[in-house]
């Protein structure tokens, strides 16, 4: 059995990542630790850990039958995901639908304006480097990826970016900006390896403009917890429509 | 006469630019202020509004015969230049040969680090926000331009490089990176719109490695006078062959 948990084979801020018998799949488990701030702010969020693990299967079945290929093979607990093992390429895919957070800062406007265009940022993936927000010609030039790949990965953010906002519509949700990373598996393919959940996207309630995401914990907002199991009971409704 | 000097239109840091008779036309006046880290380091550098009124010159000259639409009509005096009046577009466009400044600081390497890519950057022209790299999503979102003269842009950026490696490259200079601006003219046309000197360049001597641009003001390397007179001197012979 492939399943079968074993040593750890990375530590994240919020997740933890297991071997399994196969070396091509890897167990993905969701804890309840919440950090922002590039980990500065730390504290744990009660359930956060297995309302992920449903919001993010729900999302990759989603991708998936979509055609937006990711490293989502399915949920083997509350909080575990078997997924495919790939070299994470040391990249972010940051895509905004409205401009708020760091970017509307960035570019002194105001959090939530609405924009006509959407907007695709990339940061590299360095802590000792905050995370600087790079461009394609720089992410070849350090040899990360070439042209090409970086073209494929564009097509794959922009369909999941087509395919979340109408998902999330369909519960009352605004996507405003989400973020996600990818990978290599064995073979070279490249496919979504990240988890897609409050975390690490802004949602909003449609009707109420309620914030139902991370920047609840970021901005002591309070009732973390209550909007990200909103978010996952809005979901799950759906799914078994 | 379009060439008489009146009232100033505009006053930089380092250029003046005044009015002309004809509402289509400005003279712009090259001071010998330099200044560096968004105006916070200032001195006079001697003779260096005569050095980079010939150099751009030059350039805008090899340019205009090379097909790169720019601003600039004719030298009228030894410190200043009839162009093109026009409209700023308030973005920065950044061609990188190799990687130095501050986006090898940005993406922590070495100061000069060799790419086999050409890097483009963009950066919004706002002291408030100390000019912050953005990209073509950023510029279309706060409606600044349009995808399409973007690209248009792009074109011209491409070309300019292309042009001016091989020119300098001819007077044993290499074109580590240079910063440009564009406009538009009355009729809306897109030209190159900013001087292209040692102030905003990299020029590092072939041979020798010696730096021949404004890093030698900003990082006290002394002898910045000399080296701006140099790329007049050996732009000057080249062009008189």
């Amino acid at each position: 059995m492939s399943s079968i948990k074993r040593e750890i084979l990375f530590e994240g801020r919020e997740k933890r990542i297991y071997k399994t018998d196969d070396e091509g799949q890897v167990i993905i488990h969701y804890t309840d630790m919440a950090t922002a701030f590039g980990g500065i702010k730390r504290a744990k969020v009660l359930n956060k850990g297995k309302y992920n693990c449903l919001i993010s299967a729900i999302i990759f079945e989603t991708l998936s039958k979509a055609g937006v290929r990711n490293h989502y093979i399915k949920t083997i607990s509350d909080r575990e995901q078997l997924c495919s093992k790939v070299d994470m390429i040391p990249l972010q895919f940051i895509v905004r639908n409205r401009l708020a957070g760091t970017t509307a800062e960035l570019l002194g406007v105001e959090n939530g304006t609405k924009i006509l265009n959407t907007v695709y940022e990339m940061r590299l993936n360095d802590d000792a480097l905050s995370d600087p927000m790079i461009n394609r010609h720089h992410a070849v030039a350090l040899g990360i990826l070439s042209y090409e790949e970086l073209e494929t990965i564009f097509q794959l953010v922009v369909k999941t970016n087509e395919v979340l906002k109408e998902l999330f519509a369909k519960v009352g949700i605004e996507l405003i900006d989400f973020k996600t990373e990818f990978g290599k598996t064995g073979d070279g393919t490249i496919v979504l390896a990240d988890e897609i959940s409050p975390d690490n996207t802004r949602l909003w309630d449609i009707e109420t403009g309620e914030i139902l995401d991370k920047d609840r914990f970021r901005h002591d907002y309070g009732d973390v917890s209550t909007s990200y199991k909103e978010v996952a009971a809005r979901l799950s409704k759906l799914e078994t429509k």
